[in-house]
This record gives C-alpha cells, sequence and structure tokens, in this order.
C-alpha cells in the first residue's frame, strides 16, 4: 500500500500501482469524467500512469491551468493523426500548447493546406476523438526510437531524438499515431468535444529563416460543444472591443513613428479619461491621508546602483544619457525618488504611516516585437504610491490598500479577480530572497491573514515572491472573460535599508520602516486599455470624453441647442452641440457611434417648453424632460461614478 | 545748424556743436539736473559731448538702463579716484557697471583690504562726490597715452592699450584721476548722492588662476540716499524672502544628489501649491475652450530634426540615449509633440482655432555653475499650450492670451509688468528670420495692436524675435520690486510648415495654421519661486499647504479640535491638528512661522459653544465665531482665490 496526501491535507492509503484516475473513480465518477490529469509530487503525469510509491496528489481538471494545456497538448496529437490520414507522408517537428490553444508545425512537401483542408481536418479530429481511443504511454530505448522514425523517414524527429539521453525517452500512441513526446496526456481522445481550426501559418524551422519554412496550423479545442461557441463569441467580442481599433476611433490616443514604439500621444478624448482616472484616485488617496509629491523623470546612476536597479532591473530601463560625466537614466518605478523624499526631512513614529502618492510617469524599454497597444509600451503613467510604515502598523495599512482595490472593482464593474499571492521559498534565503526568515513569516502571514478576513479571492503561488518582500499580482477579468493583470502590490523591507531610511521609534532609537508599494489602477495605459475593451467603448457616464450631445432637429434650433449645451457646461456636464447640416436620423447614429451617453434632441416642442428628448446610447429614446430635471439627473449620475 | 529729432518724432534746430545738457537745459532745467547721458544716433554719449551733425537724441536719465549703468560706471571712476588717494602706487585693472552697481579690481601689492577701509573708502567717495568733478573726455593717441601709464607703472592698462589702435583711445579724467576708458560718463561727480561699498573679493586677471590675484571691490550708487536705503532695504528683503530658504522651510520643495543638480523633488506642500496652480490653470483654460493633451517625454531624433532643435537647441537638451539603432532625446518643448497631435486626426476650417494644453514636463541643459534653487533647473513643468488658427482667427485668439495673462496678474497681485515685444530685423530676412516679410508685417501689427487696445504696457524691441515670428516676454516685478522673466509668448509661422500641418479651408483648400505658442504661468519651478518671493512664503488661503490649524488649549480639547478638523476637511479646507503637548502660546508662534493662514484655537468656551477663536496668520484675533461662519467665509476666501 502507498500513502497519498490530497491538497487538503489528508490522506489515503492505496494499492501500489493505482492510478490517479482510480482514485478519482473512488472518490466520485462524476469526478473520474472530468480528470485531465493530475500533479503528483509536484509534476503533472498522465492520470493513467501507475503511481509506485508514497505521494502528494492534486487532480488536475479543465479548471487547472496543465489540465487545459494538457488537453490542447493531446488535441494537437490528434489533430497531427488527422493531418496523416489526409496526407500520408507528412513529416512532424513539434506540437505545444499554447496560451489559448495548440498548434503543430509540419512539413507537406509541396503541398498547401487550405481552408478547405482544415474543415475536413475538423471533421477528421471529431471522428477520430469520437473513438475514444487511449493515449498510450511507453518508455522506448533512444536506438529503438531512432528505427522508428527513421523507418518512418521523419527527419524532424530524428533531429529531436538527438538531443535526448536514454532513459528518459517515451512515446505516446493514441488510434494510429505515434509521437515522440514527453507527455502527460489526457486519458483518451473521447475527452476532446470540440474542435476548431483556427488559423495556418509558416514558420521556419527552429525559427531560423536560413531554414525550411514548414507549415504551423493553429487549433483550439473543448471539453464541450458549449465552451467551443463561448470562445469564438469571446473571439468576436474581443475584435469589436480591441482597445486599438476603439482608441483610434474615439480619439483616445495616438501612436507617432517619429516619436516612437510604444510611446502613446494621449489625444484631447483620451486625457479626459486620464483627469477622471486621476480624480478618482486622488479623492480616495486624499480620503486615505496619502501625500502627494512630483518627482523628476530622471535620476543619477548612483541612486539606481542604490536602489538595486543597476545592474538587476537595467535590461528593462532605457540607456543612460551622459552629462558632465554623470550617466543619468529615466526612472523605470518611482520607489527611489519616493524614498528620497522620504528622507529629506527627519521622521518620527509620530510621522508615520507616511503614504506617497504620484501618477509618475516610467519608462520602461520591452523589445520592439512586445510591444502591443496600450497593453504593453514604453511610456506608463503609473497609480503609485509608496507607504513607509511600522510593523505593528502593517496589517492596517495593508487592508487599507486591499480595500481600495475592492472599491475601484467595485466603481468599474469588475467582477471577477483573483489576488496571486506571491511567497519566498526558505530553501532560497539569503539567495533570491533578503535573509529574514522572522519578517517573511511575519508579513506572509499578515498578508494572507487580510485576503482571508476580507474574504479576497486569492491564490499562493509558492517561490514567485520579490526578492525584498512577498507580493500579490492582481489578475482581473473584463467583461467577456479576458484576464488581464492590472497591477502589483509589494511588501518591501529590503529598500528601506539600501536607502537608509529611517524614523525615530518611541524608544527613542533609529528603525527602519516597512515599505508597502502599490498601484491599484495600474497605469493609465494598461488600465484604459482595459477599460475600453470591458465597456466596448461605451464608458459610463462621469469617464465618457463627451457625456451629452445636442441634436437640433434643423438650424432653426441651434441656438437653443448652444443655450442648453450652455448651462450644461455650467453644470460640470461635458456637453457638445451637432452643428452639421444633416437629418436627424444622420445625427443619432453617428452620436451612438461615438458612443456618447446621453442625447438630447431638441425641435420646435422642446425649444418652446424649455425642455429637452433624452435619448440614452444603446437605450433609445428617454422621454423629454426639462433641462434642471435632466442636469440634476445627470450630474447625481456623474457624482456617484454610476455605471448606468 | 543743426537738426536734431526726438523720440516724439519731433525736430528741433540746434547750433552746431551744441551738448545733449545744452538741449536738455533748453527744454527745463529740472530734466536738465536729471540727464545722466544721451542716445545719439543710436549710441550712447557722454551728455556733454558736443553734437556737430543732424542727430535723433534720447536723453538718458536713472530711468534708463543705459542711463543706469552710466552712472554705475562713473561711480566705480569715482572709487578709484578714492582708492588712489588712500593706497598711493595702486594698479587698476577693468572697472565696469553690473547688473546692480559696479565693482573695480587693482592690484594693491601686498595690501589687504578690510570692511573698515571700505567705511573710509565711503566716507572719501562722498567727499569726491561733493566737489562735483566734471567728467572730461579727451581723444588721445597711443603713443602718448602708452607713454602716460608707463610713467605712473601700471601694466595692466598698458595691456589693455595693445589692444587697441590709434584713433579710437580716450581718457577721462574726474578730479585728480585720469582713466583710459571707451565712456560715455555722467556730467560730474555731484549727481552721485549716495554709495555702498557692498563687498570685497579676489579675481584673477583675466580671469586665469595661473594669472595673478587682484582685489575686487564691489559697490553700487545712486542719486539720492532715498534710492540707497530702498535698496538696502530691498536687498534685506530678497534675503529674507529668499526662495531656497523659504522653500526649505515650509517644505515647498528639496534638492538631492543622487537625484541630480537642478532637477527638483516636489515635496508635499509644495505638490499642493503647484495643484493648485494647475487647477487655476486647468479651469481658465477650459473656459477658454483648450483641449488637455498629455505625450510622452522623450522622442526621436528625427522629430527633432523635423523641429529645428537639433542642431539649432541641442546645446539645451539633454544628450541622446541609444535604443535599437535610434537616438531618443528628452524633450526641452512641447511644442513638436503638440503639432504631432493636431496632425494625427485630418482638419477642417471648422476646428480651428485648435487649441491644445498641456502642464508638460521638459528638461533642459544649464550648466551645473548656473543652476539656481527653482529659478534655473534643469527639469520644468511648464504650463504650455498650442493655438492652431487661421489669420483671420490671430487677433481675437492673440487678444484672449493677452487677457489670459492680465487675469493671472490680477489674481497674484503683479501689479507691476511690462510686455517686451521682440521684432524682426526686415534686413534679416532669409538670414536671420523666416523670409515672410508680408505675415511678419501683418502679425507684428497685429500683436502691437492688441497691446495697445488692451492698454497693456509693452515695448519694443528690434531684432529679438525668434525665427519663426514675433515674440512676447513677459517681465513681471515681485511686490519688492525684483524682475522676473515670466514667460515666453510667440507667433509661429514655420513650425507648421516644418511638420506639414494642414487643415482644408472653406475654399477646401489644403491652408498651414498659424500657431500661437504660449505659458502664461511660465513654469511651476520659476513661478513658484517668485511666488515664495512675492508672498515672502504667506500663500494666500487658497494656495496654502495647510490653511487652517486647530490649536487645541490643551488635551482636553484634543478631540474637539479633531472633530472640527473634519468638518473643515469636509468642506475641502486643508486642515491639521497641532496635538504636541505644548503651551498655547508656542502654538500659536510655532504655526505663524510655518506661515498657516488660520488658526483655530479652542478651548473650554469655544468646545462648549461649538465655536472656534479665529487668528489670522500676521493680524492676530479676529474674535470667536461658529464653526459653520468660519467655514463659510474661508470656503468663500479659497473659491475666490482672495489675495487676503
Amino acid at each position: 500500500m502507498i500513502n497519498v496526501t490530497f491538497p487538503d491535507g489528508a490522506t489515503r492509503q492505496y494499492e501500489k500501482g493505482t492510478t490517479s484516475l482510480d482514485i478519482a473513480k473512488s472518490i466520485s465518477e462524476g469526478l473520474a469524467r472530468k480528470v485531465l490529469a493530475a500533479s503528483v509530487n509536484g509534476q503533472v503525469w498522465d492520470a493513467t500512469r501507475p503511481i509506485n510509491e508514497d505521494a502528494s496528489l492534486k487532480l488536475l481538471t479543465w479548471n487547472d491551468n496543465e489540465g487545459k494545456s494538457t488537453f490542447w497538448h493531446s488535441s494537437a496529437h490528434l489533430m497531427a493523426e488527422a493531418v496523416e490520414t489526409m496526407f500520408p507522408g507528412v513529416k512532424f517537428w513539434v506540437g505545444p500548447p499554447v496560451e489559448n490553444g495548440f498548434y503543430y508545425d509540419m512539413d507537406l512537401g509541396d503541398r498547401k493546406v487550405t481552408e478547405e483542408d482544415l474543415a475536413a481536418l475538423e471533421k477528421k479530429m471529431n471522428e477520430l476523438a469520437k473513438q475514444n481511443n487511449v493515449y498510450v504511454r511507453k518508455e522506448i530505448t533512444k536506438p529503438e526510437a531512432i528505427q522508428y522514425f527513421h523507418k518512418k523517414g521523419d527527419e524532424y524527429k530524428l533531429d529531436l531524438l538527438g538531443n535526448l539521453n536514454d532513459g528518459e525517452i517515451t512515446f505516446y500512441t493514441q488510434g494510429n499515431f505515434t509521437d515522440l513526446c514527453r507527455g502527460p496526456h489526457i486519458p483518451n481522445t473521447g475527452f476532446i468535444k470540440a474542435i476548431k481550426l483556427t488559423n495556418i501559418a509558416g514558420a521556419y524551422w527552429k525559427g531560423d529563416e536560413k531554414n525550411k519554412m514548414l507549415t504551423r496550423v493553429y487549433g483550439v479545442s473543448f471539453p464541450s460543444q458549449k465552451e467551443l461557441d463561448e470562445y469564438l463569441h469571446l473571439l468576436e467580442e474581443a475584435k469589436k472591443r480591441d482597445h486599438r481599433k476603439l482608441g483610434k476611433e474615439l480619439g483616445i490616443f495616438t501612436m507617432d513613428d517619429d516619436v516612437g514604439p510604444g510611446l502613446a500621444l494621449w489625444l484631447p478624448n483620451g486625457t479626459i479619461v486620464i483627469e477622471e482616472l486621476e480624480k478618482l484616485a486622488k479623492e480616495t488617496e486624499l480620503a486615505g491621508e496619502y501625500k502627494r509629491v512630483v518627482t523628476p523623470h530622471i535620476a543619477k546612476e548612483s541612486m539606481y546602483i542604490t536602489s538595486g536597479h543597476l545592474p538587476y532591473y537595467q535590461d528593462s530601463m532605457f540607456p543612460p544619457m551622459e552629462l558632465e560625466g554623470q550617466r543619468y537614466y529615466l526612472k523605470a518605478m518611482n520607489c527611489p525618488h519616493h524614498h528620497k523624499i522620504f528622507a529629506a526631512e527627519p521622521k518620527s513614529y509620530k510621522d508615520l504611516p507616511f503614504r506617497l502618492a504620484e501618477y509618475g510617469t516610467c519608462y520602461r524599454y520591452e523589445q520592439s516585437g512586445e510591444l502591443f497597444g496600450l497593453m504593453r509600451v514604453r511610456c506608463l503613467h503609473m497609480n503609485d504610491a509608496h507607504i513607509y510604515c511600522t510593523k505593528e502598523q502593517f496589517y492596517e495599512e495593508f487592508k487599507a490598500v486591499n480595500e481600495m482595490y475592492l472599491k475601484y472593482f467595485r466603481i468599474f464593474g469588475v467582477d471577477k479577480y483573483v489576488m496571486r499571492l506571491s511567497l519566498h521559498d526558505p530553501a532560497k534565503l539569503g539567495k533570491k530572497y533578503v535573509d529574514e526568515p522572522e519578517l517573511w513569516k511575519e508579513t506572509e502571514e499578515l498578508v494572507r491573514d487580510v485576503l482571508i478576513k476580507t474574504k479576497t479571492p486569492y491564490v499562493e503561488v509558492q517561490d514567485e515572491a520579490a526578492f525584498y518582500g512577498p507580493k500579490i499580482d492582481v489578475q482581473i477579468w473584463s467583461i467577456i472573460g479576458r484576464e488581464f493583470t492590472l497591477a502589483t502590490n509589494q511588501v518591501d523591507f529590503a529598500q528601506g535599508r539600501s536607502f537608509k531610511l529611517q524614523f525615530t521609534n518611541q524608544d527613542n532609537k533609529a528603525e527602519t520602516p516597512l515599505i508597502i508599494h502599490r498601484a491599484p489602477l495600474g497605469t493609465h495605459e494598461r488600465f484604459i486599455g482595459f477599460l475600453l475593451e470591458h465597456y466596448a467603448g461605451k464608458f459610463p457616464l462621469w469617464l465618457a470624453p463627451v457625456q451629452v450631445k445636442l441634436l437640433p432637429i434643423s438650424d432653426k434650433f441651434l441656438d437653443y441647442a448652444k443655450t442648453v449645451s450652455q448651462k450644461l457646461k455650467k453644470a460640470d456636464i461635458r456637453a457638445e452641440v451637432d452643428d452639421r447640416n444633416e437629418k436627424i436620423g444622420k445625427k443619432i447614429r453617428d452620436t451612438e457611434l461615438m458612443k456618447v451617453p446621453y442625447m438630447l434632441v431638441v425641435g420646435e416642442k422642446e425649444m418652446n417648453e424649455n425642455k429637452v428628448a433624452v435619448r440614452r446610447q444603446g437605450k433609445g429614446d428617454l422621454g423629454v424632460k426639462s433641462i434642471d430635471e435632466f442636469i440634476e439627473g445627470a450630474a447625481e449620475e456623474i457624482k456617484e461614478r454610476r455605471s448606468e
């Protein structure tokens, strides 16, 4: 018998040689139908692989990232089987799972894969899937493996074998297809219920343009048709909501070759969104007793040596400027400048917690190929702050930061989020992590405690903390279900010392403060990119660049429209008049396209009665209201930052 | 007879050989008593020098810069005479007028000048001044001049003579002192009524540290004792109001060696002032229908080649960063980025005037030795905007900008200001200036017209325009009479073309807009530096970092003080509680020193009656008020941005 320990700490005994799938069955048949693979002593295994010694076990399903990627890896094998049926003589290179699906690179000789081929391949894959063919793992010697692919005539697999050692080679077979593969795989092809081959592309062998161009076929697969349908819908929605497309259409931002890649120019409409976000942040931070500061965008090399950015972070920084024998760097983070402000005047325990906030603009080097719209940029406006506090104050401060996140999630209608709590590895103290075992334990415990007590959804990740303390990565999902990393939240024991930051404690002794780095709204770039997708460009009233558009039915009512517009402006409502000589229908359609929340149609009747006919974007007619009534309602909607 | 033309255009006839002083006497004895020198055909002459041909004439008095510097130059000669009396054998190098007074460099052999010597020298100078000795000009041949100083044994003057040609050498003599000098000088020493020798310093001969160290004595002189007293008072006030001293005391800004020279870190109190100024600017610009934008702090070399900053402005820019084979520069001005935003979307005449505003942060290289507090820095937060308009719109736009300046002057109590209108020189068209004679004439006329019609004080300066159009430098005086250059206001025909900026005009043709560059509040750095001096750190309520301080008489009233403070905060009034265990007298004194506008003293009586005892900074007790009454008054004072 062997002892199997489950994630909740429970241990049960099983026969030696039992499989994860057997164990799942022993719990429930329903569970067994969902098990795709298993984490055995921290390694992902086939669910059908015998377990011969004591083990910790985690059953992996579609809800686990490792489960999903095993599923897609097996789908790549299934596709290869279908390809081999349709294109005999095909040779295969590699076929890994990717972020959303899988691909396989193959050499089809002179043949080209067409869109029609994809449809036929999908059909074939579905057929094969229904055969419920088992993925069979087989350990094999190197000579046997070479013999197999030599016989098959696949020089690509032979090339792969060249780098493998005897004793570590395995084959996987399902149906009539055998592949050189490390695994793991799902139990059988029957798990794959829905398949979509999405794209055909060329890919140089080994990524080297001197090599032959192989054919890469991309696909995605799911355990049910419903999930595929949802995925395809998401793709379509994401395309409509593409922040680059909306950013251009709505005049949010632009890029310019002469300015440089990854350096957004914020257009007037985008700047309004920026300023509304900053206003929200300032109000919230003022209420939280933060102090605001303004710091330069550059500093001398010496500061970044002290902070550890040079050389540890140098690859992500812009190159230096040489001036009067000194090197100056663009800041990649605001913390060192804030530390200097903390240090500028002596501090006592009475000054703590000392909270410094700045919407600081940082510059980071990302490779040209990595840049993507507002999501990956080189210039970042960061909702930054640093909280200097005592150990005793830490819990309350961290809790307040957490509450700030939750407040923002409510305002922006972010219903799905999770905090990834990255912890240290005690074995790596003094190497990867600052050698402060007690502080690590203490602050990790405090952070966990906050997350639990506030019922904040979180997961723990081992050995991914910052070198100076535990870290929380905040993951949020847009309304169409796409995941974004919003911000990082860090506890820092190290920089306070590097910068010799001190305060006089109650015993009149010098003490180093703990530092919390936080940026709940992330950067304008990423957050506005997220919001464009999240709202599909239909910003809530308080964020909308133009809040109200006046639509006179004809020129006769232009003056009245202007009078109403002035009244709205006086009430701090952003209003514009559509003074074009167009039919009212076109005016409404164009304003709908620009996603202006309120349209006020004005004609004879409205003018005579001092009223406006109110339309809401996407909702149509809301009836006629007096100007004051409309203003009152809109002003309240803005003030409360209502989503609708 | 010769024709003499006066500045107002009037022409009068005088005997050939008449002097400017004679002409002044012919107008009035009072005027003659004030004439220090004269501008004859554009050259500054002795008022006593005969005029032998037709001339344009401007009489120069203490109110003219040339008059003042002639006065101080003559004072340097007077000091030299006194020095020669007290220290026979002294040898003289040069003795020019400077910005505030004059100095003379001299070789006194082994003798040292002491503070007591200065007093004795002042006394001697006053004696000599009272002799009303005439400054006599004499043209002299080079051999005679060499003979004179050879005999006197002054090798320094012989060195100077070495660089002069026969026919251009003049001596000036007053009393017993003769100097090699180009002049001009005031009529006689009697004009010098008040003298203060201010400083003794060492100065290497010709500024070269390998040469002998000479003694430099600084002084300043005036036409009346009253003016000297005022000057000394100003010096003392300026010292008290030194923005570097106040900036530190009031927690406005700090500098740090690791960040770099000229790069201010704005502390929390300074950031409040910054944000209040930005709020004012944003409100004003919103009312003026400006659109706000946000642009990066860097751009590629190509942009600054187009803009002309490289190479014409390169010396004032930070050195480049080399990235992926491209050079990136920190921006020294915001205009090119704004032009790119103008160009990002097609424009028609209906979009004009198009006004883009940004509090843009620019970086300029100033030599370390030139850096001075907030006045000369390397990082500048600029109240920038660019207005793109048609020629027809220019007058109204420029007028609106001018009105914005005047509005700000009223708010900040700037009573003395002058606009220096810099014009082009038609002879230099196509060389120093864009070759657009008509546009120059037109826009200069339009700008002048605005200044005249709005009764704005201005002076015209020839041949100092920007290469792309006429320029206005805005000079303002602080309340103690020190002059500051606040901002520059420019008209630009050139950059629109360089950047190929266009709009479709009413005839459906492409046209290049005119551009107005404007920054009425200058930079935060210089403007807050100015305000610190102007207000002596006693900011008006709306700008004060802490607006109200609650001073509980004892700990018993701490809770009440906190309650009042919370009420103030709810009304957007920045309030703090002095919770130290100190006597009320000390609390008041310390709060006065921190220049907090309102102090609210609270004790038994106030607490029981829900009131506060109000004190105003520098004014003392204003009596007891209810909390609401105080809040109402203060909120109104803030809203109206009252000076007091």
